[in-house]
Order: C-alpha cells, then structure tokens, then sequence
C-alpha cells in the first residue's frame, strides 16, 4: 500500500510574526491560498493517491496539538510527535519502521509540508513517477527544474538516463554561490533539491541498517515493543541517541543508484515573506496587500494582515518601495523584501528580551 | 485686561492617522509631551500671564465638544465655533470684537494652538514684551530667530531697532527657497513669523476697518446684537460674507509700524512627522519609539503607537533607515520621513474611497 510521510516540524522563525514556535509556518495560509494552510494544502493534494488513512504526519511532540487541529478529517493515530528535534533522518526512520511494522509491502513517500505548488496536476503525475521508480525498489527523489539561479536550494546533479523520466543521481550539491547556481542553470542537467523522496519501507530501512547503524539497533527495539507500555520510553531513547542528519546527508548521497525525476510543477519553498510577495498576486505597481491598503507612490511592497479578525483597518504605505509589512495580533513587522532573511534577528532580540509571548 | 485667543481650527490632515477632520493636530500629543496636547500646554504655558477665565478659544463649530474636552478647566463660554472656516482675520476680528464689547480697554494676545516650545519661560517673557509694545498702542508680533534655513516658514524682515528687544516690522516674506533661505540666515535680520499677534482691542478693530472694512460693517451689527436672539444668525452672516484671508496678508501687512519681538524659546510649530521625530527623545541610532519597539540594523526612524490602549504589541523595525510609522486604532502609516507632507496624498485617496470613518 502506499503510505506518505508528511514532515511538519520547523522552529516558526523565518516567517515571524506570523510564525512562531507553536505556530509554525506549514500551520499558515501564506502566499497565494488564502484560507488553507500550507500542510492542509499539502494533504489535499495527495488525498488522491493514498488516501486520507495512510497520510503520516510527523511533527514535534510540542506541536501535536496544533498540527491535528489544522487537519481535522486525519485519524488521530496519524500523527507522530518526535520528543526531541534530530533533522529528518531519525524523524523519517522512525515513522518507516513504524509503517512497515504494519504493512511491511509498503511503498512510502516522504514529502514536506510547507512548499507551495501551482500546477496540482503535474505535480501528482511527478509524485506518480517517482514512485514508480521506487517501486521497482531504489530509492527515488524529484529534482525541480531550476527556472532562475537560486542560490537559496541545494541541487542534485543527473546522471544517467533511465527513461523518458527517469535519471539516475550523480551528487547532491550544497546551495552554490551565485556563478555557480548561474552555470547550473545555463548548462542544464541540474536540479533543485524539493526534500521529496519515494522509498519501498524495506528498502529505506536496510539503506539505514548500511548507513546509519545506530540508530538500526535502538530502532529494532522499538519496533519489538510497539503497542507496550515500553514504547514511549524506546522512542525517547531513540531519539536521545540519534545522530542529528538529514535523510539526504545520512542515506541518500551515498546511494549508488538513486533515481531523479525532473520535473515542473510550479514549487516554491515559500523559505521568506520575499518569496511569498512573489507568488502573490501584484497590481500594476508590483504590490500585494489587503483590498483597504492604501499605496501612494510606493512599488513592490507586501503588505500582509494577518489578524484573526481583520477590521477595516487601513494600511497606508506612501513614497516606499520594496518592504514588507506584516500585522498579527501582537505584532508588527517592516523591513525591506531583500532582508527576509533577517527577520530572525528580530527573534533573537526577543528572545534576548525574554519576550516569550512573542516566539 | 489681558486677554488671550487661542486659534484652534485646522483639517487635520498633516499628522494623520492620528490627527483627523474631528481631531486635527492641537487636540493631540504629539511630540515630547506623551500624554498633554498641544493646545492643554498651550493654554498651561499662557494662563500664569493672563488667568484661566480670560483664554479664549476659537474653534470649528463642529469641533467645539472635542476642544471643550481637551480643556475641562476652561468655561464653557469661553469657546468660540465658528460657522465656517474663514481663514484667521474673521475670526480674530469676530473674537476680538466680542472680548472688546465686555471689556474695552482690553488687550488681547493670539496665539496658535498647536505649537511646541521648549523653554517656557523665554517664551513667556517674550510674550511679555511682545504685550508691552502693544500696550503703547500698536501691534506687535513675535519672530522666532532662525535656526536653520528653513524654507517651511514665512519670515519677517526686521526694520528700525527701538529698544534693546523690539524693532519695526520691514516686510513679510513668503516662504523662501532653499538658496534664499540660507541667505537669510547668514546676514541675519530675518525672523520666523510664527504667527502670534499682540494688541489693544480698539487699535485692532481700528486697523480691521481701515484694511478689511468688509469685516467691520457686518461686525458692529453683531456685537449691537451680542446676547439678543439675532446674534447666531448675525455670526452666521459675518462669516458668510466674510472674505477667506489671514490676519497677516489682511492686517498686519499693511501697518507701517508693526512692532517685531525676536526671540528663541525652542519653538516648533510641529508641522509634520518629520518635526515631531526632530523632536523627540531618540536613541543612539537616531530612531525614537515606544519602549518595546525592536530596531534591528535600522536608524534614524519614528515609531508611534497612537493606540487609545497600547498592548504588549511588538513593533519591529528591521534594516530600514529614515522611515515614519505611526499606529492607530483603525490605521497605519509607513512612510520616509521626507515624504512627511505627502500624507495629504493619502486622505486624498481615503476621501475618493468614501472611506470617511477613517477622515
């Protein structure tokens, strides 16, 4: 059967004030769905393929709460809460070894929970295809066709051509330098790294027992005590031990034979209020806002409310250009589209402040 | 008698969102007084000259319960609305008219109401020798010495020195350009028209009509009339028929012996943003805001949280220089301090949506 794993973990700062730590970004409707949020989307769009019951959402044992709140119609017993924060290595053994203890023919997707996709449809035929690949047992990832030179993303170089589709890896490469990601992108056979991966259960866990053997062994236990009352205490121990890696860096870049589907789906990784202007729809000036903002001679802003009960509030911004505005309940946020990164320095000056209220 | 009119009119479009048509800039706190408007520290500075029962206020008629607000230990009698705003002339033909009727020998000083001053007691002491030039029967008027070449402000060029603090009055200058500006300041003998005016009643409605004897027909019909059921509908027809010109350009222009008191008392007539960030308390980066305002990599900023009941609400300012943003409970303002006079632009906007509420 096939199962999807949904990674909702995240610290809820790159996306402040709307963000926090109990509220993070995947909990959010940003960029262009208004009303749904990122995870809920998520799970919308893989609904057709394996189905409400076999959608596993693995997030921190602190955002349980939040997480089965912004998906009601998902089993209760679908959702993992990891005690302790270890990349997604741990995260995505665990909830494998879970899955196959249950299914052991099952056939896994592993997908994040807060990217954006335009074209729904291209991008389920995408998730089809590389699940195909893993059926056949390999592991097997989606490489975005880069369409700009993004130095934010990883890349995975294409090997070998399988199929009409179908690529084998030849290296993952770390975020590139501007030159570098302008090379890639005129020279071709390159793509973004989206963080999907397609994997038989039984596969992925031999690809961890070769290398990532410690956490095999504790994982093992586990498995052995499901549904005892020695269950809580083996996955805290799991997790305690565990290695903190992603699946990319501890199992997927040593693979000899991963498979790369190339494809476009119109993804975003919605990684900054910067990219959420740009999936936004713009007026004639480049600027998104609520219907009330009010712009006088100002170009490329985004202005986002995010009040639970917007009023008619105004928002006027005159003679700027290039900020972004946010408004929450209890906060407000300006600074210039270029330095979203930055909005993380405003997180640590709170927490410098012990203005825990605001994180 | 010493009488004082302080003029309270004004649209109330510079300071928006805080300032509105129902509460323009003198009913506010603006500046470094946090919780006394302008026209509270107005009446404040003036009444150990001239005593509370003797201050008298012109407003708008549609302004007159919120002014009466802002000053609860005025009488009430003590506050005029006029019909229609008609420039300052009329209206300080119309109040000096009436102080004049009860108390003929009186003398009358006018003074905005919506000016900051920094040294209380040189502004009082200016207006003391302001009101013992106009007690020798002429009109007096104070010039701030210049500080800058300001070209915000009209100047008055100083003429014959009479004694060791007052000359007369050579000519008014409109607002200068730039290159004029520096020129005044540089040689010197130009002061600031800061539009406070001194006088002996009867030289006043003498100087009204010889210069504007328009005014004076329709004024002596009203004051025969002070106290009978004619006099709204005589005030009514004063105004109505009353030509739209300032006190300057009407009166004092045209006398050949206005007296001129320079002075410096830290004056500021507050004219927009970018004074009230000139002068407020800032920090060591230039930026001046409520005490849990976050400034990351940003300097020389204004923020105002202008909320009737200001929260633990955080606003951050990151990487952004030079900016004004103002907060109230239905809007908020961001703009460069340099476009401070452009907020116009957007009442403009505001009144063309029909969005009068927010007016």
């Amino acid at each position: 059967m096939l199962h999807a794993i949904v990674l909702a973990g995240g610290s809820g700062t790159r996306f402040w004030p709307a963000s926090r730590r109990l509220q993070p970004k995947q909990l959010l409707a940003i960029g262009p769905l208004a009303n749904e949020s990122l995870i809920a989307a998520t799970v919308r769009r893989i609904e057709p393929l394996c189905g409400l019951e076999r959608i596993h959402i693995a997030t921190g044992e602190h955002l349980l709460g939040a997480t089965r709140q912004a998906l009601p119609s998902l089993p209760s017993a679908n959702f993992y809460g990891e005690p302790l924060a270890r990349n997604t290595a741990p995260c995505i053994a665990w909830v494998t070894a879970l899955i196959a203890h249950r299914d052991p023919d099952a056939l896994v997707m592993v997908l994040p929970s807060d990217q954006h996709v335009t074209d729904e449809d291209a991008y389920r035929r995408a998730l089809e295809t590389a699940l195909r690949a893993a059926q056949s047992g390999e592991v097997a990832t989606i490489g975005v066709t880069p369409t700009r030179p993004e130095t934010g993303y990883g890349y995975i170089e294409l090997g070998e051509q399988l199929d009409e589709e179908v690529y084998v890896a030849r290296r993952f490469v770390e975020k590139p330098h501007r030159q570098l990601a302008e090379q890639y992108l005129r020279q071709g056979g390159f793509v973004w790294n989206a963080g999907m991966f397609f994997f038989r259960a039984t596969v992925m866990l031999q690809a961890l027992e070769r290398h990532l053997p410690e956490l095999s062994r504790p994982l093992e236990r586990l498995v052995a005590a499901v549904g005892s009352e020695l269950e809580p205490e083996l996955t805290q121990q799991l997790f305690a031990g565990a290695p903190s890696v992603s699946i990319d860096y501890g199992v997927l870049e040593k693979l000899e034979t991963l498979r790369v589907v190339p494809a476009s789906f119109g993804w975003s990784d919605l990684g900054s209020w910067e990219s959420a202007w740009q999936l936004s729809e713009l007026d004639v000036d480049g600027n998104a806002g609520p219907a009330g903002a009010v712009f006088v001679d100002a170009r490329r802003n985004l202005v986002q409310d995010l009040r639970a009960a917007p009023d008619r509030r105004v928002i006027a911004l005159v003679g700027v250009d290039d900020l972004v505005v946010v408004e929450t309940e209890d906060a407000l946020l300006v600074m210039p589209r270029d330095r979203a990164q930055d909005v993380r320095a405003v997180v640590e000056e709170l927490k410098a402040r012990r203005r825990d209220e605001l994180l």
